[in-house]
């Protein structure tokens, strides 16, 4: 079968022998697969991820030296049951799957290890356990998507956020405007988001963003007061202390009022949700001197390497970094069935459709905001952009 | 009235004028105060702790240049009403307030700003409506704790911290100790303190520490296994995978598969909390490196200036980190009522007693981790360590 390898950061389409399914692994004909952006990082900085995934115990994350097939965001069609499959699902069933492969007692991640060839493939393994059927009439193309958007559902899910939280997206990257999709699907009513792109912005509209911000123009954080949230430390101050000088006027017993200062929120001031999906050195620091206090800040956009933070200005502020990677089994199904339902709107972030030969040219083309967010592949296709 | 006068990092026991209680203030003497790590940091370090401040928009946080008089963990009796107050508690009640006082339209922090002179003193001025009556039988030793006391329930708060949760908290300075005692009388059942000094660890186990780690010969982490927490990235690939194929061989419909899958916990692995409390730079980072996945690492060490963290490594573990600072006046009110009714054993903090004169001598004092914890002021008394 034909496959797109890399090594030492070059692309190159390749014969490959045909994959044979193990116990419990399903071999599927790749319909669609995405590019994500962990795959163009990867592409070139490979072995300083896999030094990050080493020290946290993964020793079978992808080398620059080691012919990788990328691709974990696919959706395809089943051809052949491993042994001891319990075909839950039958030959020419379309499926998705989480990206793990077991190989022997190891488990390995699809598309971004050398053990567990990717879907930028004609065919590809995987686990029986993790595949789960499309339902019935979702296009190869959304369900493509599940991937990704679980990435997302997780994000929102981790966030806590709820119909009323204000939630502000920065940088509308697929993974950012899969944010926006996500948290409009679970009816946020004020979402904001910030690009510096003008493509991009105009994809986060067409997600659903309700308010959409150039940060070279303004803040996506100046609206705080009119969502009540506190900007500063004196206005902090200011609702703590002045909470207290009118509930002790109030004609009640003193023990009262200290209940009635609980019942009245002044210990849960009103926090909006920020999503970081830059994953630049110094972001998560800017963001927390621009947000408003008390803010929950979910960290998606992975950033390598070594960054600075001031921990003084988040303890000022209160602040929360909750870092989030990957998804549950669970997310991953129910982001599949949101897909189906037309829960959610994801088709804004289709961009363009490839065939294996135009993967290299897909990838170069993807470093323009502007022009392109999701590129899928398509295997049998002979597609250019 | 007497007070110990901090100016350009010195400080002098020198006679300043009878504080008179404006508006809504009262009068009170005082019959013990606190030395606080922040008062230590803030005599040498208060310029940049005041840039931190007035980036978040304070700038009445004391400067180097400014004569201030320290001292915001405090317990006094009240001796005069201001006009306009409610005379909620009468002359002679034994108070402890929160340290906040209101200058016109202004709102500063008592003890760390010329605005608003502390507690190393014979009286000061607190807002009447931010006092609580301290309640009969509770020491003013005691009573004088609740502020520091109630820093670390509002971090055990904010951890969200379970009986069943497991709770580590590296440093055993103050802070630390008053984590740990708040750990235990909300009922947490394993506690692992961890500290380089042999004293400290010591007061940890006094103050109700189940375990007691020298990190210099083992690791707070280590038995996270055994406490059911995952240590690395395989780990919990293969508890998720594993859970998937289990579930897949199950006599059940498909569908209810991924209900049994959500039911068994896939989707929330154990989280232990970590308790933050040496807010030296690096240290952080040591966490997130070192920390079981999943971990929520309430930051409660003021680590000042720019400190170093690895994203990428905490996003691979899905690490929180949660900065706190101060607490709600719900939470300094719950606490000093946790003190009287001996919910919380905070006796073993107690290190000495100096009077004014004696106040540069525990400074330098404080400064050995072995032999100090808390050193209370008692103004009224010559007493010396």
């Amino acid at each position: 079968m034909r496959a797109v390898v890399c090594k030492q950061a070059s692309l190159e389409v390749l014969e490959r022998p045909d994959p044979v399914p193990g116990a419990g692994q399903v071999l599927i004909d790749v319909l669609r697969c995405g590019i994500c952006g962990s795959d163009l990082h990867a592409r070139h900085h490979c072995d300083e991820m896999a030094a990050v995934a080493l020290e946290a115990g993964y020793d079978g994350f992808m080398r620059s030296d080691q012919a990788v097939v990328f691709g974990h965001e696919f959706c395809g069609e089943i051809v052949e049951h491993g042994p001891g499959c319990r075909r839950t699902h039958a030959a020419g069933t379309a499926v998705v799957a989480l990206p793990l492969l077991r190989q022997g007692t190891e488990i390995h991640g699809i598309g971004l290890s050398a053990h567990a060839p990717g879907a930028y493939a004609e065919q590809l393994l995987v686990q029986e356990s993790l595949a789960v059927a499309v339902p019935n009439g979702l296009s190869p193309e959304l369900a493509a998507l599940t991937e990704p958007m679980a990435v997302a559902w997780h994000a929102v899910r981790r966030g806590d956020v709820k119909k009323r939280t204000v939630a502000i997206v920065i940088g509308c990257g697929p993974i950012g405007l899969s944010v926006i999709c996500m948290l409009k699907a679970r009816g946020v009513r004020t979402v904001i988001a910030s690009d510096f792109s003008r493509g991009r912005r105009a994809l986060a509209a067409q997600c659903g963003a309700d308010v959409v911000i150039d940060p070279a123009e303004g803040s996506p954080y100046a609206s705080a007061a009119e969502h009540g949230h506190l900007a500063t430390v004196p206005a902090a101050l200011d609702a703590a202390v002045g909470a207290m000088d009118k509930l002790q006027r109030l004609p009640v017993p003193w023990h009262h009022v200290w209940r009635a200062a609980e019942a009245l929120g002044a210990a849960t001031p009103k926090s909006p949700v920020i999503f970081e999906c830059v994953g630049v050195p110094g972001v998560i620091d800017e963001i927390i001197a621009s947000a408003p206090l008390f803010s929950r800040v979910v960290v998606v956009g992975v950033c390598m390497g070594v960054d600075q933070i001031r921990p003084a200005m988040a303890i000022n502020k209160e602040i929360d970094l909750r870092f989030v990677v990957g998804y549950t089994p669970v997310e991953f199904r129910d982001t599949l069935h949101m897909l189906a339902e037309g829960k959610v709107n994801a088709a804004p972030l289709l961009t363009g459709v490839v065939g294996l030969d135009g993967v290299e040219h897909a990838f170069a083309a993807l470093a323009d905001p502007d022009a392109q967010a999701k590129i899928l592949i398509e295997p049998k296709s002979s597609a250019t952009l």
